[in-house]
Order: C-alpha cells, then sequence, then structure tokens
C-alpha cells in the first residue's frame, strides 16, 4: 500500500473527528485577534502528538512543526481561524453560542481538515522526505491581517512553499477551483474626516457644511475607477461608511469617510492613492474645509506562483480522488486574503475547495445564513493531503 | 402718578425677583414637552393672586386671566419656557443642574419676567380697560411647537392680539429691534430614507450603494436653491443629517437623510417641497433606488402684523423708557418660530430684546456657552407692560 | 396756460413723430458699439434746433445740451438706442431690416420719445430754470455699457442728477413703475477654460477629460448661491455656455464655460467673485487640469436714490395725466442696467412706463416677438417732461 | 526552392514597390466612405493580372479572387484603406496632398504590401491548394464601417478564415504582437439632447437650465463603470463631446452630448447602455428636462479565433523570417475595429506588424505626426505571405 493510499485510507476514517471538530469550532467562534479559546483548543489537540508547537506573531499564532524522516524541503500549510461580526441565523446543533460572532466564512472547516490530516501526517511522517510546518492562523479577517505578525515572528524561516485553501460555496461539492498569477485583489483602507464649520440650518452662509464637501467628495471619487484607471486593469473604491449622522437644524462641522480600495496590481493600487489623495486635496480647496486622512495599504494583491499552482493542479489531477470531480481555473476573485503576505515571501498557492450545500442554495460567506456542506472537510484533508504527501516524497 | 409711571416703579423694585426666577429657571431647564417641573412651579407662582390659572393644550401650556376693571379688548402676551439639548459650559452659580439640559435660547428670562410682569399688572387691573391673557407656553424649540396644541385648546379665543418677545444676545442691551410683515422664516423638516441593496465592498456590481445615490441627492438638491427659487426670494435647503456609519467592506443597504427648509413665503415653501420630491424621484430612477419620504411642514413664516407692529415700535419710542436706546428695525431672522402660529390667527407682533453681555462678547444663542445680560429682564417686563398698559388704556 | 399744460399739449400734436420716428429705428436696428447710422440719423434730427450737439465716449456716444433761460441745475435725461443681435419674428410694416439684429428691448422707444421731447423743451427753454442735457447713449447691452464711456468723456460734469426710463411689456400701458435704493441687479460675467489633456475615448487613464472637469464644476458653483450667500441677500450665478463640442470617440483637451453673476449688493458681488474662484481652485486641484480665468465686474447695481425717486413719484402723481393710471413700487428687477453707472456718480433715478399690449399678451423682452404699445412713447415724453419742468421750474 | 522561399524572394525584390504605392496612397488620402480615388487606383493596378476583380458593398469596396491550382479552402486577407480628418503636421514628400486628410493610422501600408503581396500570389497561384480572396476594404474608421456593407454584399461566402493587420507604431520594428480571443473593444455611441427652458441669466427660476441637467448627468455617468461593471470587467464610458454654447446672460434651452462606450463583452455592452438610459431617465426626473437619446451598437469586440491564431502565431514563429525577432502576447488593445465583424461570421485573426521608426520617438496614431517604419511594409507581406502559403499548402 503506496504513502498515499494509507493517508487517504485514515482521513476516511478520521472524517467524524473534522466534522466533530469543525461544529465545535463553529459554535464557539471568536473575533479576529481575540482567537484566546480556539487557539487553546487548537494547542490541546496537538498534545502528545510527536511535533513541535510553538506559539508565533503578535495575536494567537501557532506554528506546528513535523520533522519528516529524511532530508528535505519544509512546505507550509496555513489555516485560518477567525469569525466575523456577525448574527448567526441558521438553526443548527451546532449553531454559534457567541452571540454577534459567527464563523460565517468557513475558517472552522480550514482548521478542523487541517488538525486532523496534522495528525495523520505526524503518524506517517518517517516516511516524508522533508518536514511540515503547519500554520494555525488568526485574524484574517481583519487588517493588519495575522499574516504579517507570523511571518514578522519567523514562520517562514526555512520554507520553501506555502500551500492554502480557502472553501467556497459558490463552488459544487466537489469542484477544486484555482487560479495562476493575480489571484485576489490586493486591498487600501482609508478615514477622511472632512471639518467645516457647525452652525444653525436657516443660516448657511456662516456656517461650512461638511455634509456637502463630503458629499461632493463621493461624487468625485467616482471619476477614479471610471477615468483614471486603464479599463483593462482592476479597481474599486467603495465608500463604506459616510458618518454624519445629526439633527435637522443643526449644520454638520465634521463627517467622517471610510473608504475600500481593491487593485489586481501593485502598480493600481499606488495610482488610486495619489487620485484619492489630490480628490480629497481638491475638496478642501474648493470648500474651505480641512481633510484628515488615514491611508493604509494593507493586503497585497493575492500572486499565486504559476509554477507551484500548476503542479498543485496536476498532482490533484492525477490523483484520481473518488470525491474529487474537477479541477478548474476559478479566475481571479474580488475579496482580499493576507495569504498574500506569504506568497510575497516564497512561491506559494492558494486554492479552492467546493462546499455547496447538496440543494445548490445560495449560502453566502459572509452572510448571516451562511452555510456549507460538510463533505468538503474530507476533500479538503485529502486534497491537501495528497499535495504534501507529492511534496515531501522522494 | 400715571399708571405707567406706578407700574414702571413697581418693576424697578421687582428686578430681583425677575433675576431670581430667571436663575430658578436656568439652574432647572427641562426639554421641550417634558416641561413638567418647570409648568408647576409656575403654576405655585400666581397660588393667592387675583387671577385665573388653567391647563392649556396637550403639554404642559398655561394661560393666566386677568380680568381688568373695565371692559375692552383681551390682549394675550407670551413667554415660552422650554430648554435645549444642550451641555452648559459656562461656571455660574445658577448653572444648569440638568446634565445635557440648557436654557441657552433664553427662555428662561421670557418666563421671568413676565411671570413678575403679570404679577404687578394683577395689582393694577381694576384700571384696566379690557383683560390680559398670559400664554406660557411649552415646547417652543421642537416641531410641532407648543403653540399649535394651545391655540387648538382654545388659547386664542376672544383674543384680539398676541404680543411676544424674544431677547438676542446679538442685540447691545438696550435695544429693542422689530420688523414688519414676514419676519421669521417658516420651516419644514423631511426625512429620506434610500434603500439600494447592500454587498461586499469589492463587488460593487452585485450591490446598489445607497451611499452613492445619497451623496449625488445632496449635490442634486443644491439646485433648489440655485436655480429653481426667485433670486429676491429666500429660501435655505440645509441637509443636517446624512446617517450613513457603517464598515469600511460592506457596502450600504440604506442611509438615511435629514433635511431642513427655511423659507420667507408660504409660497415658496410649496415650491421647495415639490423640487426635493421631483429630486427625490430622479434619485430612484437614476440609481435604481426606492426611497421612503416624510415631508413635515411645520413653524409657518413669523408674519408681524404691519398696523399692530407700528403701533408697538410707536408706545415704545415714546414712552422714553430711560433703559432703552433705541427701537429698530433689526430686519428679517433666518431662525423659525412657532409665535407664528398665532400670528397666522390673530394680528401678533414678535419684538426683540437686546441682552448682550456688557463686554460684548459673541454668546450665541443655542451654543454651550449662551450667556446674556440679566438687564435684559426689567426691559423686557418695562417694554411689554408699557405695551399693555397702552393697550388697556381707555 | 401753464408750462406744462403747454408742453403736454405740444406732446399730445408730436405723438405721430414720435411713432414714425421710433418705427424707423425699429426697422434699422444696429448692434451695441455698432450704431453708427442710429448716431447719425440723431444728430441729424438736432440739425437747425437750437441746441449744442456733441459726441461723447469712445462709440457713438451723444450729448446734446439745452441751456434754459435763467439759471438753475443741470438734469440729465438718458436714453439708449442699441439694439440685439436677435431675430426679428413679428410681421410689422416696420420690421427690423438688419437680419439677425432687432430693437427687442424697446430702446427704439426710448430714443424716439426722448428725441421729440427734447425739441419742445428747446422750443420752451427760455422758461426753464437751469439746464438740460440729453444722453443718447449707445450700447447698454453689452459690458463694458456705453455709459461708462460716456461718464469718463465728462457727459456728467455739473449734471445734478439723472432721469432715465425703460418700457416694460409686463406692465400694463398706463402705468408706472419704480423701485427706492437697488432696484436692479449688479451684474459680472466670467469666463473659465479648463485645459486638460487630450486623448482617445477608449484610453481615459491617459487623457485629462476637460469635459468631466467642467461638468464637476457646475455641480460645484451651485454650492454658491445655495449655502454661502445669506439666504435674505440676493444672488444668482448662471452658465450661460458650456462650450465643449468634440467628436465621439476623442476626450476633450479643453473646454470653456461662460458665467453670469448677479447681486443686489457690491459685498456680495465679491464673496461670489471669491466662491467661484475658490471653486476654480478646486477643480484644479480636484482633477489636475489648469484653469485660465477671465472675470469682468461690470454693471454695478442699479442704486436709485431715495430722496430723488419719492420726488419723482411725488411729480407724476400729482401731475394728473389722463394716461397715467397708477404709479407703484415695482420691486426690485433681475436685469442689470447700465444706468447704474450714472446713480454711481449723481443721485439718479430710473422709472418704468408699462406698454403691454392692449391684448396682454406675453411678448418678453429680448425674445423674437418682442412686441410693445406704442402708446407707451406718448406717456414717456409725458412723464420724463413732466418730471424735467418740474425740475427746472423755478 | 520551396514555394516559400520563392515568396520570400520575391518580396524583397518587390519591397522598393511596395513603398512607392504607400506613398502615393499617403500622398492622396480619402475620408471613410469618400475613398473614390483610391479605389480606381487599387482597381487600375489589378488590370491585366489573373484574379477577378469585384465591387463589394455600398461603399468603395473591392474583392480580389484568386483561385488556386488545387482544390482547397478558401482563405480571406482583408486590409483597409480609409484614412483620417487629421492635417498632417509631417515634412515629407510624400506628404498629405489634401487638406485636413492623412493616412495617419498607417492604412495605405496595409494596402500597399496586400496588393503586392496578391500580385505575387496570383504569379504563383497553380502551386495553391485553395484559393485566395483579397478584401480591400474601405471606410474602417467611422461608423458602421465598411466590413459591414460588404460583408452584407457577400464578401464572405464559402470563406473559411479571415486573416488581417495592423502595423502598431508603439511596437518596435521587427515584432509581431497578437493577443488570443477578446482582443480589441467593441463600441457603442451615442447621442443624447436634454432640452429644458431658455430664459435670462438673471430670472433662472423662469427657465430650466440644460447646461446645469447636463453636467449633473455626466457626474452620474461616472458611476456606471466605477459602480455598476464588474471590476474584472472592461468598460469606457466618454462624453466626448458637451455642446452647449451660448452667451453670458442666456440660459441654454437645450443642449447636445456624444457618448463612446468601450466593452470586451457584449454583456457588458448591454449592460452599460442600460445604464446609461436609466440614468438619462433620473437626469429627466431630477431636471424636469426631456431627453432624446439615439444610441448605435457598432464595432463588436474583436474575438481573435484562439485555435487559428494560435497557429498563425505558429507559423510565423517557425518561418524564421530575417525581418521578425519575436512574436508575443500585445494584450487586449483600447481602440475598436471593424474586422470584428469578420470575426463574427467565420474564425479569424488579426495581428499586430510594429512599426516604430528607428530613432523610437513617438509618433502615435490618429496624431498629425504619426510616422511609421517603411521597413514594416516587406515584414507584413512576408508574415501574411507565410501564412497564406501555410493555409494553401497541400
Amino acid at each position: 500500500m503506496t504513502l498515499q493510499t494509507e493517508l487517504m485510507q485514515r482521513l476516511n476514517a478520521a472524517e467524524d473527528e473534522m466534522i466533530a471538530i469543525r461544529r465545535h469550532l463553529h459554535a464557539h467562534p471568536e473575533l479576529s485577534f481575540h482567537e484566546k479559546e480556539t487557539a487553546a483548543y487548537i494547542k490541546q489537540f496537538y498534545q502528545g502528538l510527536d511535533c513541535q508547537v510553538s506559539d508565533c506573531g503578535d495575536g494567537y499564532g501557532i506554528v506546528v512543526d513535523i520533522a519528516g524522516g529524511y532530508p528535505g524541503p519544509k512546505l507550509a500549510l496555513r489555516a485560518d481561524f477567525d469569525a466575523l461580526a456577525v448574527q448567526e441565523a441558521n438553526e443548527l446543533s451546532f449553531k454559534s453560542q457567541n452571540p454577534g460572532v459567527m464563523h460565517a466564512c468557513g475558517h472552522d472547516t480550514h482548521t478542523a481538515y487541517l488538525m486532523v490530516l496534522a495528525k495523520h501526517l505526524i503518524a506517517l511522517k518517517s516516511q516524508l522526505h522533508g518536514s511540515l510546518r503547519i500554520l494555525h492562523q488568526p485574524a484574517e479577517e481583519v487588517s493588519p491581517g495575522g499574516a504579517k505578525g507570523m511571518i514578522a515572528d519567523g514562520c517562514l524561516s526555512d520554507v520553501s512553499n506555502v500551500i492554502g485553501l480557502h472553501v467556497m460555496t459558490s463552488m459544487p461539492t466537489g469542484t477544486i477551483g484555482y487560479h495562476l498569477g493575480e489571484s485576489q485583489t490586493g486591498r487600501s483602507n482609508f478615514t477622511v474626516k472632512f471639518t467645516g464649520k457647525g452652525g444653525h440650518a436657516s443660516m448657511p452662509q456662516l456656517a461650512n457644511d461638511a455634509i456637502v464637501a463630503g458629499s461632493y467628495f463621493v461624487t468625485a471619487l467616482q471619476t477614479i475607477v471610471a477615468r483614471r484607471i486603464n479599463p483593462f486593469d482592476t479597481a474599486s473604491v467603495t465608500i463604506g461608511s459616510f458618518d454624519g449622522a445629526g439633527s435637522f437644524n443643526a449644520i454638520k462641522e465634521s463627517i467622517t469617510i471610510k473608504g475600500d480600495v481593491r487593485v489586481m496590481q501593485e502598480s493600481t493600487r499606488q495610482l488610486v492613492r495619489a487620485q484619492v489623495e489630490q480628490i480629497i486635496h481638491g475638496v478642501e480647496a474648493m470648500f474651505g474645509v480641512t481633510a484628515q486622512l488615514n491611508y493604509d495599504d494593507n493586503y497585497p494583491v493575492l500572486v499565486n506562483d504559476p509554477k507551484l499552482t500548476q503542479h498543485v493542479v496536476s498532482v490533484l489531477g492525477q490523483a484520481n480522488l473518488p470525491e474529487i470531480s474537477a479541477v478548474t481555473d476559478y479566475g481571479p476573485q474580488d475579496p482580499s486574503e493576507d495569504f498574500a503576505y506569504y506568497a510575497q515571501q516564497v512561491p506559494s498557492c492558494l486554492f479552492y475547495i467546493g462546499c455547496m450545500p447538496d440543494d445548490h442554495a445560495n449560502h453566502p460567506h459572509h452572510s448571516p445564513d451562511f452555510l456549507l456542506n460538510e463533505k468538503c472537510l474530507l476533500i479538503a484533508a485529502k486534497a491537501a493531503g495528497t499535495v504534501a504527501l507529492d511534496y515531501l516524497s522522494a
């Protein structure tokens, strides 16, 4: 029996354990940078297993090192474990027990499959050529992201490549998706506060209306994507917050606007930033207001290494896993991923595991009724396990 | 000694009492429609005096009827007694004791002078031709205003005219101001909620951004005053609230905007309203959002009866009161006044009493450091008293 | 027979002459600053009359001096004689013979009545106390206006007051209108050229679209009247020209915008100008375009001297002229008048002569079907003659 | 000697002829749909050659049929021959002799190389398997484009594939570019006239300002690309013309706007059109103006058939032509091409021939100083000839 066959059999047998772990995590979600109990739970799992577990980064990051029996490269597998500020609307036996917090993006499945996979790779490690590093990462959802701190703390030292995956409810269960090169958007966020002069609603000439300035700002901002970016490039600029609540009869002295920028090229990121700043200067000049700008370039564009990704695709295609019906190019994705930080450092690949419920109902990520097909756990484990074994073979 | 001389002497002697009452009210301010203690205090004052005290309206309104010794017309004198949601910033021995509530518009002085004046007119009432009705009115500051309910409850029955006054920190103490005809703006308020479709910041094409729709609405609204109103007419349209607070990475499904409209002609009010509605329909069509509009035409334009006002000015000018240095046309005023409701029913006049501090520092109405010159109390009492005596003379 | 009676009889007899002159002028209109034939026609009229005729100003201005028999003040009467770039749409026997040029504002009537009135005042001049100066002024319609050059050339030397009038089709024939103080708007004009960078329509990122910059400019401009001017003041800002014609597939490098500003206070004029300039700087900053601004403060606010105007009204009221049914305050008027330049120098009065056709149809000034009631000629002559005789009486 | 070698030798010898023809065409440019002399010149060239020449389409299109000696497929080669409304700024011996018209896009080279290539393929035709159809096409630059009429007239009957090429000054001479699939934008154009109500600048309330409505339209239009299109899709919306010239003191009754839309997906074209229409309805509702819209969906997205294009690339790569240094993916291009109409009917391929001058100076297409390296003529002929021979080989 090959190592691959043995691992697949072990995973088949471990499916219930994955589901149980996933359900435990789902019932006990924690917000980004506050995943204290989750991290403790994960560390407890590794107690007694033949591996080295270390804290990593400024949050609750955990690194698990598994040394193979033979020399070889070091491969990292990454799973994130933070949840979202969403109130779960599903009625499940393992429904979130933390009000206003929910695993509404599937990070519970990432962590559950990887814990179990790691346990079985530990069991088989004497046959591995090279070593494995499991990256249990907190805080994927919230800038600056958990990856940044773990990298700063050395989680990538001696690591040749990083492999990660994300479940996708929009993809049928059984399909695997990937994209070469630029695959998920880079992101910047900004906060700008415009300050004019307050006053009585009936005497606008004595005041300087921050709501008016802010509204013209929003309309002018539309010209960035519409006129200042190459139509063949990708960019979006969203104002997610226009905080100007007040009373009927008073002119607002100041309002605060929050913006979100997505790009697929770092050069576009810089171009958009320069234009946002230019328009803000224009608003200052045009309306005589002052602007305080806080601009945060955070998640990079996720660039999947083409060679590594092609190899992963090829390995998955040749593995003939009965649970996997197709491996297809899923195209570039709008959301950002802090996995991009790993990919900036070493050639990396993040691929997608379909988890659409059997009834094909729509349960989008980040929504209160996010729902996934738990079959994805075994598929994820087998896919990542297959890639790892291939990587650590002679 | 004439009746006028007697009243002036009495008021001179009562100045300390007015100040004491005013300070008591100032220390115990109550918000519009919640003036329970203030009303009780006022009613207590009249106990034992030879007059008829009645509750009036749906709030805490009080009507005090003083019957003269001879037949004649019935004159109403009105003072308002509500305070504002402002945290007092002054350090005074009689500083507001109610956190977040302050007599920041001087209604405490209106009520204090009129209570004391009423007491002395009661003492002299046998010599009056006609009768006096004192209107202690709550809730001037907040729509629908206290006047409306008191009128509905009959406070103007048999009343020939209403006289009121407002203190003004922008006018030097000792000066009296007035204006003929349209004198303070009429007001409308509206709330409009624009609803699009929420979504993820990186996928604007799947959402319908309510902040963008709202911002274009605010810019389009500028054309009402700029292009759709006769330049010789008066109108202002202020958006006092743009309630669109949210997070960076989500597109807002809905935002709520509050607007304030001021006009000096009722025809202009209708024109502005039609244009606001037209622009809202335009936003719906342009952005595919839906709008829920709540439009409230509240305080009328205050129209001071020209003949009555000219007479009041003439009486004050001829009275040769030593405290009054000038009676001048103060021009039309931007703020609205629910005194306008009385003036819609019977010929009425609201005039202004200068109360600028002696150091001429700027302490604007409705600000946390609103401050007035207490000399205005005696001046107000003498001015109103003089007008009343003239009115109720043979 | 009084002098007044004699003049009125003479004017009654001269009505046909006025109509004939007016029709000649109407048939031969000339554009502002190009009134060569009109001026020659006027000067010919005075040949042989006992007066002094001089050219005046840098255009075709004419001054006619009439010395009275007795000492006294010098009164100026002014009439303008330029026409408009309008193609007449009326079918009249004396229809404009100059294609694209029309007396569409009634200046032909101003000049015709004043020529005839002047002739008869010359005939009666021995009985006048003081002297008369007739100002036949060119180029009222077009900045910088003919008045400016005539004043610079001394047309007001020794003149105590200037009287002018304007016919008004919106007023019933037989009525006379006036307004005290600020009576017609002051005007400024500006031209701003925004220059970006041209390019191909399919590559906006390589160009800088001047049409987009100009459009945002127009929307931002709305905030001047809407938010930056006292609602009790009067101002309008109109963009009369957005010259950005081009082809489908090229991005415009530059566009030119022309603006018109009206105010009733010189302080408002300065405020609007500062705001226009501020918004232009804002557009430059916001869109990275450059702006070339040419700002021309031209006609002043017309301020009718209150005392002189009250006197004129009183004289007209007491004259009991059978053709005049009413003399009423016609309120402030939106259009500007270069008569305002005279009023800046000496106390002056411009009043209005109703000339509405008998069928009360609407034939607005400056329109191709402008039409007036020729009865206004006699009325104008009598009104101005009455005022002049009163002025130059003992 | 192979057929390929023989054709290459013939073309080497014919380089001067190509240059001479190109210079003749350059000196005698004609505007789209007016290429009478050009068409006559081309037809003259083919006189006496063993081929069949026919007029085609509703313009000056010419089809030249060359029957091979053996049965086989029919391949079409297309070259366009219209010029642009540009005044040439270059000083050349063969400078444009038609004022205001210039071959500023290189269509002269397309036609010159193809005429000479056709002549030599006619000479070799007995050895060809299949047949060739030369498409000399007029009016590429101007909607509806010359291709449409030629196709309607049957120019593609029995044609299996169409090959075309375009010279590119932005690519070094010696390089050949291509792109698979969507390669040049589809285009729509629209004209919208907004009609309000004219009036005097000083009385905006009586008018309805079309310039204001048009300006808000332009700003609202920015939201289409910015908010309503998938950021991964390509779209541009350019307003190339804002025709609103007028005078200072009149409010414009109507203005006319011309727009240009580019997309890379036909679905995006429909989406943009729906949004333009929606925004126009919004402007009508918001400003009470009426809109007349003329919307013209013209050139399709150019879709290069992937299989055919890969084959062309492979043939060119293996040909080892000394003049060609590289064949590279040049990416999608912003401009539109009516070659797209052919590609809608049969699998087609348009590729690019570098023609950058040796000094690498920038002489962009459509500019008055457009300049190309005439070496491109021989390169184009060899490239197209090589592809044709391969296609028509046994």
